[in-house]
């Protein structure tokens, strides 16, 4: 259960705050991690479960987690653990995913021979493997940073990676190019989570608390053999004027024709529109539940 | 371009009619191949792209690929590729994920000392792992096939893999655990592809043309600035008692507050009333495409 723990390097004070995340020290989450929460204390998790674990006993005050991606949707992994868990979002980031070639000092683009990276960001590097290092021997491993790592402790000079400009600067890897996925449209959206007694705003990054409009997040299931209930949930928002800025719907397992729909809404859950609405939706519908209201923040990366 | 291709175990005659799925040989996308077109000479492609553009320039005459698991959500990535090319949906067949330990002949459970797999189904198989081989070093691999392939190449007793039966079969390795994953509830759902002059009975399970209700799946974008305009795109169906199976929004990438919709229904785009709400919804949607009309097929696996 016990993270690995790690100093954030631009924090130079000792801080006790400590935030949860999944995967390697220099994955992408981390980056999440320190644009949300400047300063603290990172605990790396290696399983979604563990992190929500730690979250939910105290091990750490925040755990940042990814929930969607602009390019594989929706990870529905950790909308299930955050139904089995008694937690809500107070924040949201969103990271534009960009992808380094890295090797150890000393390197040069042109004697590069292989190159090791997860396969997802080894597909979003296909032009540039093609163009630029048509020659090399692309080998696959599973994930970015781990590929860092290795290249960094083997330190043989025509190995690179593929993974973020943390993971470079974390394993001391010199950046030989940069932004190399073909397409620029990668975002990953994270979500700040924390226990139902918190603060929401404790140690918040400022942009976090205050850029954008305050997004609702809700989940919520059909009654069996309502006929269009979909449609009738729908309409307690549309009768309001409240506009939806997400709907997904998934089978309920074991249940056919039942499902779950995950829906953000623009507005605070305190805001009267909203309250109603929700108020109205519990009369259609078998089970709501309010993930928690935050601030769209920025997109950074 | 070319894939690697590879008869089916089971199919005796020579058979001109190939199929492309994504993975090594071994990978569930396999069986699932196996059950939608038994007898096809299966080819392997190591993209979704390749084996998109492999059925698109007429080098196999289907292609299976995943579109949405019941952990992990929609595969997006496949749902663009489908956008991109000019290609209709003429199956489905849901797998269930079922994980396998397996080693070298003459292994035994008791002797595994190290597992290889996918991180994502170590963490499926967490329970397991802790129980019954909780003194085992595991180690992630960037697929199961991969992992089962390692462990045949190796062929040490004391290593073993978690990845599917086909994969035992097809590597020679003995399974030594069966359904080893904690959550049973693991299903992909695979689409079978073809392109649009095709038959799209030609070759197809008899199960995947006969079973189930008819389902037609279509992706649409919203207008501009239409108030309201998700609410009004489901009144389409909803006004005509079409039941929704599926709904999915996505955030319209450099076109903020436009998304794009995924959405499948009950019953064939030839009937009337589906004809009616398709025309209906182009009226209010900025652009309509329907990927297919198909069976909802067996559960197998």
């Amino acid at each position: 259960m016990t993270g690995h723990s790690h100093s954030h390097p631009s924090s130079s004070e000792t801080t006790a705050f400590r935030v949860g995340f999944q995967g390697e020290i220099g994955a992408y989450s981390e980056e999440a991690l320190a644009a949300l929460y400047p300063g603290a204390t990172m605990v790396a998790y290696t399983s979604f479960e563990v992190a929500f674990e730690a979250l939910t006993s105290g091990d750490v005050d925040r755990a940042v987690l990814p929930i969607e991606n602009s390019l594989f949707g929706s990870v529905h992994q950790n909308y299930d653990l955050l139904l089995e868990h008694d937690l809500i979002i107070v924040g949201q980031v969103q990271l534009r995913i960009r992808h380094q070639l890295m090797a150890p000092a000393g390197a040069m683009l042109d004697s590069i021979e292989r190159v090791f990276s997860h396969p997802q960001a080894i597909g979003q590097c296909r032009d540039f493997l093609r163009s630029t290092l048509s020659g090399a021997d692309v080998q696959p491993t599973y994930d970015t940073a781990g590929a860092a790592k290795k290249v960094a402790q083997e330190a043989i000079p025509t190995q690179a990676a593929i993974a973020s400009k943390a993971a470079a600067a974390e394993y001391g890897l010199t950046i030989l190019a940069s932004d190399i996925e073909s397409n620029h449209a990668n975002y990953t959206r994270f979500l700040a989570l924390a226990r139902p007694d918190s603060d929401p705003n404790q140690a918040l990054h400022p942009d976090a608390m205050d850029t954008g409009e305050f997004r609702t997040s809700l989940v919520y299931t059909q009654r069996e053999n309502v006929p269009g209930g979909l449609f009738k949930s729908l309409a307690v928002f549309a009768l309001r004027d409240i506009d939806l800025l997400k709907i997904e719907s998934r089978p309920l397992v074991g249940s056919p024709g039942q499902y779950v729909f995950y829906l953000d809404l623009s507005g605070h859950q305190d805001d009267e529109p909203v309250r109603n609405a929700v108020d109205h939706l519990q009369e259609i519908a078998a089970r709501v539940r309010v993930l928690g209201s935050f601030r769209s923040g920025r997109i950074v990366g």
